[in-house]
């Protein structure tokens, strides 16, 4: 991989790590990371988890008409994230539904601290909004990588 | 009020309303509102009721050294917002604890349906991050608005 | 109106008006508004000087396939904003073209402080995001609004 | 540098290179990265150019006082970038002022095409918000790197 592509993190066993940096558009006026700016972060790391495993979304979206679309989530947060910090976003699988998908994630600086834990339902939708049955592709790029 | 100065929405009885509008800024690619956007509303409504009442954040920092840090949440999502959608964000105080507080938020569509959840904690920290007892300024403002 | 309702501004002779709130999303911590973020402010004003003359984009690009996307734009920032201060956005248009429009923006505190100007220079785009000519229901509805 | 740390880039020349993915966050409902968010984009790029020849911009503010502020800034959009675009986000410096810096920025498809141009006047300024010359220690650095 060049160093001139973006990075797509790796996985670790079943678990996938991706380097985020912060920026001053990530924090505001309290000196940390904005509190919405987090979901941020763990978009990018299940987006790359996908990727990782061989799946982009605007193709799959093309290929199928499934788009992921957030049921709900619960985020703690532990320690704020600063600029100029180096995190990591680690994201596991947890369960591989009909038509959804969970997953939990942390953010940790990169020395090991955990900042922020994440737990999101996501659900798979048709193009007409609708729920859909996890598309084949997706299914059989992710079965493996169910964690417990 | 003027109809140039930014609203702070109103009270009704307990529960405080905010007005937002939904821009291009908040929208994504799937052609609704981006998922961590709503987060961005819900403290807009935080933010108002606060004002309504009395106080405002930059002032409570510089008179206590108290800031609100998010410590958890539980969002969910019903339905989506779009483009030029008008929406409310309904705010209640469901708990004022020692040093944090509980809200419940909907934020809906203006015709009614509604669309997300949001139940956040809200610790008050001192200028050195760790716990602070609510300043009696904030408990006075709050103690009559509590929801049951 | 209702004061519920999102505001829309209002037309003052030629210019538009629009108040505008900061919010903690809207900062960064070096404690002002993230430079990036005055350009959401803009938009907001060109996106409610059409409202008040009548045009929602979104109803435009469904009826028309007409979608407005900046060309160039030119920003000087004199001085920065802070955490709830309010704010003024106005609007001016000032050139009607074949198929684009040129805005002239600034940015003010409610009490008069110019903090930010932007010249905003936006084409006109069909649904292949070639150029498109104004569509005869914008330019109606701007033409009276041409300033110097 | 570990497949998990966040990429400064690299100087190839005189021009700084960093990859950037577009995610979710960074578009909008038209379909295509919103017109503000190149400028975190080029804020990024502006980041990674000053830590990768040795200044991280916290550690300047903490130990001279200083802190960049945007003075004015023309952005050029030819093409829009989408969801899952790799781009390059490439920076040169093109002046080196008493208390300000010039640089040319331009965003890219990996594959090549031109998106964005960008030239940015940045200005130093002390704790005070005004003018400061530039610390010794960011001359030094960047002083064998202007761009004619």
């Amino acid at each position: 991989m060049s160093a001139l592509a973006p990075t797509t993190g790796a996985m670790e066993g079943r678990v996938h790590k991706l380097p985020v940096r912060v920026y001053y558009e990530d924090t505001d006026a309290a000196g940390i990371v904005y509190y919405a700016n987090y979901l941020k972060y763990a978009e990018r790391g299940r987006t790359e988890m996908l990727r990782t495993l061989g799946v982009e979304q605007h193709r799959l979206r093309e290929e199928t008409g499934m788009q992921f679309v957030m049921a709900n989530g619960e985020v703690k947060y532990r320690r704020p994230a600063r600029l100029d910090d180096a995190l990591i976003v680690e994201t596991a699988l947890t369960e591989l539904g009909a038509a959804s998908v969970r997953m939990r994630q942390v953010i940790k600086r990169s020395a090991g601290d955990e900042l922020v834990h994440f737990h999101a339902h996501v659900a798979c939708t048709g193009p007409d909004g609708k729920p859909m049955r996890l598309p084949d592709v997706l299914r059989d790029a992710l079965k493996n990588y169910v964690s417990e």
